[in-house]
């Protein structure tokens, strides 16, 4: 491997490109998704094990800043905890995926309280919790990356839902569309710190595995759940 | 050992007694420092080494935040770190301190730096951090309970201070004005949440030993800094 860093305009087509060939909207149970080929049974399936994920969030959020020595990089990541867990009882990402549970017909109790989660959804998501907690600041930040493709999904996806799912509860689409805009500006500021910080072609290429390990994340969890909830419809 | 869970009244009382035995107020030199016994070499020592202390605290704050799967915990003590880290530059704890740093006549940027922290001072703190760490969520609340003895220290510092050390800037004294009430709202929280967890007589003297740990850390650090600076004046 030639040991010269990348440019930061070549590191950033690297990520992107590495990203885009593996971002979980290329899976075939997101592609039935948003064919409008799932099941209710599916549907419910999916935010059931989804919302695993979104718990850990802000646990993931809260080690990375631990790991920071820059009260400034620690300012900049706080309102990630903040936009899940909400400033108020019913406010933020987790209370928004527990209305869109309702809205798709699902307990929220029964969905809160986590027990219906599948195995190996787990397993990854816990596997995205120990990355983050392993591995250097740099790492856990370049994980994050998939968030750069998360707005154009986001936005495909509830235009799919309501043209295809009639029967999921529109007003319960919010979480999807407060992440367009949340998405690209934290993703943006990810982009930034890691092409600030990845100044060696080794950080660089730690920051382009540590993305492929987070799209393998994602990738498992919903192979996961195209295997629970069977190929119906 | 009885197995009986003390009474709320009884376990704090236990915690309280516990904690103001063995609290840093006793320690020599800070009983020298409030008696203006210090020199001004003593006092820069104490502050360039606290900053060490300081500059964890986020750190371990992000740390317990990581240990909590719930929301309404995660949104209760989240403010600890912005109280630290402010929500803009130069605001916050930190910023604080580091006007202090400026006020005893230290150089900002070294004390920021760092680099002059003894090694026993980042042995103590850095221990505070891997407790919170390895330790349950229960005892790393606990742990926190110092801060149910601070406001009074806080108080008689302020007074000590302009009192006792003319040459120090009064106007950066303010970071021990700010934790009179900051310290008070934080312990009872801790309090609350320490008291409605610790249901077992076992967890409750988890978190005696948890308090008594934590004293350990800030007596050490005072040993260390007493040991280094001197017995001058």
């Amino acid at each position: 491997m030639n040991d010269e860093p990348l440019s930061r305009e070549a590191f950033v087509a690297r990520l992107r490109d590495e990203g885009a060939r593996r971002y979980h909207d290329n899976h075939a149970f997101h592609q039935r998704m948003h064919r409008g080929e799932l099941s209710r049974r599916q549907i419910q399936g999916w935010v059931l094990n989804r919302y695993y994920y979104q718990t850990r969030i802000p646990i993931k959020d809260a080690i990375l800043l631990s790991k920071s020595e820059d009260p400034s990089f620690r300012r900049l990541w706080i309102h990630r905890i903040v936009d899940h867990d909400g400033a108020r009882e019913g406010e933020g990402g987790l209370a928004l995926w527990l209305r869109l549970a309702e809205g798709v017909g699902l307990d929220r109790e029964e969905v809160a309280g986590l027990t219906r989660v599948l195995p190996a959804v787990r397993f990854a998501c816990d596997a995205y919790v120990t990355f983050v907690r392993e591995r250097s600041l740099l790492e856990a930040v370049a994980s994050s990356l998939t968030e750069f493709f998360a707005p154009d999904l986001m936005s495909r996806r509830v235009v799919a839902w309501e043209q295809h799912y009639p029967w999921v509860d529109r007003a319960t689409l919010d979480y999807f569309r407060g992440r367009v805009t949340r998405a690209r500006a934290d993703s943006t500021e990810a982009i930034d710190f890691v092409t600030a910080r990845a100044t060696t072609r080794a950080a660089q290429e730690a920051c382009v595995a540590a993305l492929i390990t987070k799209c393998d994340i994602l990738w498992a969890m919903l192979d996961a759940i195209a295997a629970a909830y069977g190929p119906e419809a």
